[in-house]
């Protein structure tokens, strides 16, 4: 045995590097293995963090003690508050990174990290005591011991790139994939599977004519990730819109003939909430103007993502769309747009932990779970790690619940429902969407936070004296008495609001419309509160109907568990029902509502509509 | 054909990166191909760049318009003045770079370069009309048309990563090798051979024990490589000198079995003026203190490369060899050393041009041609990227003569001369050693730089004045008498110097050892110049004699060249000569003292005491 640590950390992405550093600054020793070192935590396809979802995993990650939020704070080329218009309790934000600092930056953090090695090579068996894991062999055949092994080797287990008829072995292009690994894992008794993901052409900045398409900055002033940031402002380097045409579209279907999804060259199943454009012709050949954003990738770049036109079409043909897109008519590709296939381990092969329930000590997260995203990625490597390290210490795990946060829905998700496609977090996936909020996320993390122990007494004092602050405001506002006095309806008048007639507490008074916390103080007697206790204030007197309608909503849901679905329900005949849910149902035939309600895919608003359907046709 | 270029450089290394540069400066439309964009212009070895010779190619092409000498100013820890003791005119620089800034902000160079296009993919073939090469076909099949195509295909071609008996596909240690484009070589009419190189095992910073080693400081005011850099002050972050014991010999000793050198894994040769540890303790059991630098990869990294420590032994042999080292007792490798053994094209196929004589249009520099170092490659790469331009422009081809750079003797020597080995410049293939200094590489290329046309007129001119100037001022000295006057001699005598007795000219009184160009002020009128004036002022003055006596004896060796070495030599007998030169004459057994001169690595040294041998024994 060359060296014993603690916890060993197979693959340094996304998922990975998180694992590393929980487990670290746990006070484990750790070693992460990466097949290259210079490409840690390197993000091989979009050059986005956050977004519907993502955003709340990322910011619950940043609440329990990962370094993904602080990071993506740091090093963005702009930040966007999505869903502004949406109200307060919507909003999420958005990062679009800068690719290369990120990954040189996590690096440096990740070095310096004590407790922490890093190893380059390529791990391609575990030892094995029975059932137990103890540790890992290397390509090399170097045998490195643990008491866990926590596995996220992203898309690189029998990694196969494609693009057009050309398949090679390749974890990403340019690098090397890892072949023995998931054989080792299958003799071992898992269940393995393949899936498939693509990325989309970069093109050179400097061919693009930016004339013609709309420039989109970031927020001076976003909402951050991270509790910790505390930036003066942040950069507002533009992202750009423009749209596919019908020449796109009638180029795309003539060329559709050589996509590896027609020819069968891809055969595994890829992400559906991430469509390629191949796709997308295939099912809306109707739909012709497809957004598509340009994203630089870093300021030391000037390499182009073009979002929304995800192809493994051999090149000629990738040539060929482009061209047709509005302001890339000369655009130049760098690296063209490809497919690659991988090994993942399905993952109803987990406990809620993360750790398998096939190998003892071994933890798998990220990617070879089967799901699909940096943010997905992350969220598990921190878990596995943080509850790996808890084994351990002979410390009970900690487990997120799906009513606690994103990151309790996803692990649920994925252990617990059909994933027919790689996995990806979708608001819609959460039943408590109005409790789970990304400005919320200390108040809902905050003990949990304190169990994990990473994050620093300083942080976790002052988030816990605005939550008692919160707390005490509230009651206050609950006691104080509005009155509908001629005075305060005049300074109503005067605001443009709707007048009063009877007493309200300030509580009630406060979910009127327009009224904000500052513009109390013209009523009654305020205090003077920092900007986070302010904003819950608000959102919990503006919403508190809404949040107890949707807690009310999910306790009937879990009522109709047992209820039954006629076999012979027309699911397309359900007005407003998604495709996916559509699809989903029928791909599984479930027998009950409860059975229904687990599909992946299928939401809230879903269910809602399925149940009304099937009262009215038992009537 | 996707597209025509004017020049399509395959390989993003130091020869392919350079090459790009000048081709598009150049005017000409350019590809640079890579087989994976985030690595361009990554250091694959040690972390340092100039040296003995090296630090002439760099500051040559710096003055020839190349971009490594100023981008090495820019991105190093430290910089060493070396030599300093041995005079002025031998005085050079030796950069430890910081990798990561390196490549970083070269790909942004690249990337930002008009004209430049680079494009991520593996060239496998050549497209050829005839016996002329009109372009490259890529692994996916797309033709990309070219009037001139430069290899600088590095480690890739075939490249086998091996470590202890494990030996497997890989250009570099986690990165695809590029396994077509030889065969197709070989099949065109190229004679193709096979060399290795290897590298030693980085470790972490953070378990070196520093009490225990020597600290080395950089230069605050060092000399630079570029006549742009206008720098304040460098960084001078420490290196840190250590040694191996008797105990690592003895450990080394016993684990040589496993050396792939010995077991035979490797059979390709390997460069000898940078032996692996496994051949220095096979060469030289004696020894036991060998130098080992430790040098930090990057500000951003806690990675260490152990300089005198390169090894493809199996990882627990390096483990066990690394811990007899002082102050590496606990060290942890991050990396371990490995070999790579690779395809490359003996460099007799080429014209001076770099040009092939097999396929017209076709360029190769770098590790291609057989040679190794960073500055070796950079410097091919520049010349092959001129020449061909100016192929396609119809100008006449630039070649830099032995006697007017070390970029001459490399590109001559690598032609002309048996390579046994990985080719490294080193100052004793040079002949006019004293004239070939790096302090005045503006002197000695500066017609050269117009004629390539890439440097900006206002530097040339600056340099051009600077020219002037020391003409001008070294006349003026010659015309200028010193007389050894009471009074001089007082001076002389209160600055501890010699007294004179003759009257001589101020040029020749500059040349006392201990007398400065500001130090004839105390004796006749001088001007105010610049201090790259004053410094040519000075050597100029000193090495006089010295550059007259080299000059001669160079004719004298020209005259010698049919002079008949006696069949019975014995070159061992030959008191002082070098080892490299005794192995080289024994394996070669040149028939005249001409062909022995052409030997790889036999040194002016060398051929001095040779030819006094064979007239001694001729008497």
């Amino acid at each position: 045995m060359n060296t014993d640590y603690d916890v060993i950390v197979v693959g340094a992405g996304h998922a990975g590097v998180e694992a590393a550093l929980a487990s670290a600054r746990l006070g484990m020793k750790t070693a992460l293995f990466t097949i290259f070192i210079d490409n840690i935590a390197m993000m091989s396809c979009n050059p986005s963090i956050g977004g519907p979802g993502k955003s709340h995993l990322v910011s619950e990650l940043g609440m329990l003690g990962g370094e993904m939020a602080r990071h993506i704070d740091s090093y963005n080329l702009q930040l966007k508050n999505l869903n502004h218009t949406k109200g307060l309790a919507a909003r999420i934000t958005r990062a679009q990174a800068d690719k290369y600092w990120y990954r040189i930056k996590m690096r440096e953090i990740i070095e310096k990290q004590e407790n922490l090695e890093v190893v380059q090579g390529i791990v391609s068996d575990l030892i094995l005591d029975g059932k137990k894991v103890t540790g890992v062999k290397d390509q090399v055949g170097i045998e490195y011991g643990a008491k866990a092994v926590i596995l996220c080797t992203g898309t690189f287990l029998k990694g196969r790139f494609i693009i057009g008829d050309v398949k090679y072995e390749a974890g990403r292009q340019g690098e090397q994939s890892s072949e023995e690994l998931s054989d080792r894992l299958r003799e071992y008794g898992f269940e393995v599977d393949r899936y498939q993901t693509a990325t989309p052409p970069r093109i050179d900045k400097r061919t693009i004519n930016f004339s013609e398409i709309e420039e989109l900055k970031g927020e001076e002033n976003p909402r951050y990730f991270s509790y910790y940031t505390l930036k003066e402002e942040n950069s507002v380097m533009p992202t750009w819109l423009t749209y596919t045409t019908p020449e796109t579209i009638r180029v795309a279907s003539e060329l559709l003939k050589y996509s590896p999804i027609v020819t069968g060259i891809v055969s595994s199943k890829g992400p559906r909430h991430c469509p390629s454009l191949d796709r997308k012709v295939l099912r809306f050949p109707e739909k012709t103007d497809h957004q598509i954003f340009l994203e630089q990738e870093s300021t030391e770049s000037n390499e182009i993502y073009i979002n929304g036109f995800t192809t493994a079409m051999p090149p000629f043909a990738q040539d060929a769309m482009l061209k047709t897109i509005k302001g890339l008519e000369n655009a130049k590709i760098m690296r063209y747009g490809y497919a690659v296939e991988y090994d993942y381990i399905p993952a109803n092969q987990l406990k809620l932990t993360l750790e398998t329930k096939v190998l003892e000590n071994l933890y798998t997260a990220g990617t070879i779970n089967g799901t699909s995203g940096y943010e997905e990625a992350a969220v598990q490597g921190f878990m596995a790690s943080v509850n790996a390290v808890r084994k351990i210490k002979g410390q009970s795990p900690v487990i997120i619940d799906r009513s606690e946060g994103y990151t309790g829905v996803l692990i649920d998700d994925i252990i617990n429902k059909d994933t027919p496609e790689p996995y990806r977090v979708l608001p819609s996936r959460a039943e408590y969407r109005l409790t789970l909020r990304q400005d919320n996320v200390f108040l809902r993390l905050l003990d949990k936070a304190r169990e994990i122990g990473i994050l620093d007494k300083e942080k976790l004092e002052e988030l816990e004296n605005a939550k008692k602050e919160i707390e005490k405001e509230l009651e206050r506002l609950r006691n104080i008495t509005v009155y509908p006095t001629k005075e305060n309806n005049e300074i109503l008048i005067s605001l443009g609001h709707d007048t009063m007639n009877n007493p309200v507490s300030a509580f009630e008074f406060l979910a009127r419309k327009e009224m904000t916390y500052d513009g109390l103080a013209r009523f009654i007697e305020t205090e003077k509160l920092s900007k986070i206790v302010k904003e819950q204030v608000e959102i919990n007197s503006k919403y508190k109907i809404f949040i107890d309608r949707e807690k009310n909503q999910i306790e009937k849901f879990k009522k109709l568990e047992e209820m039954i679905i006629p076999k012979d329900t027309d699911y397309e005949k359900i007005k407003g029902i998604s495709n996916i849910a559509i699809s989903g149902l029928v791909y599984s035939q479930p027998e009950t509502i409860g059975q229904a309600s687990r599909i992946s895919g299928i939401t809230h608003n879903d269910m809602t509509l399925l149940i009304a359907f099937i009262k009215e046709k038992n009537k």
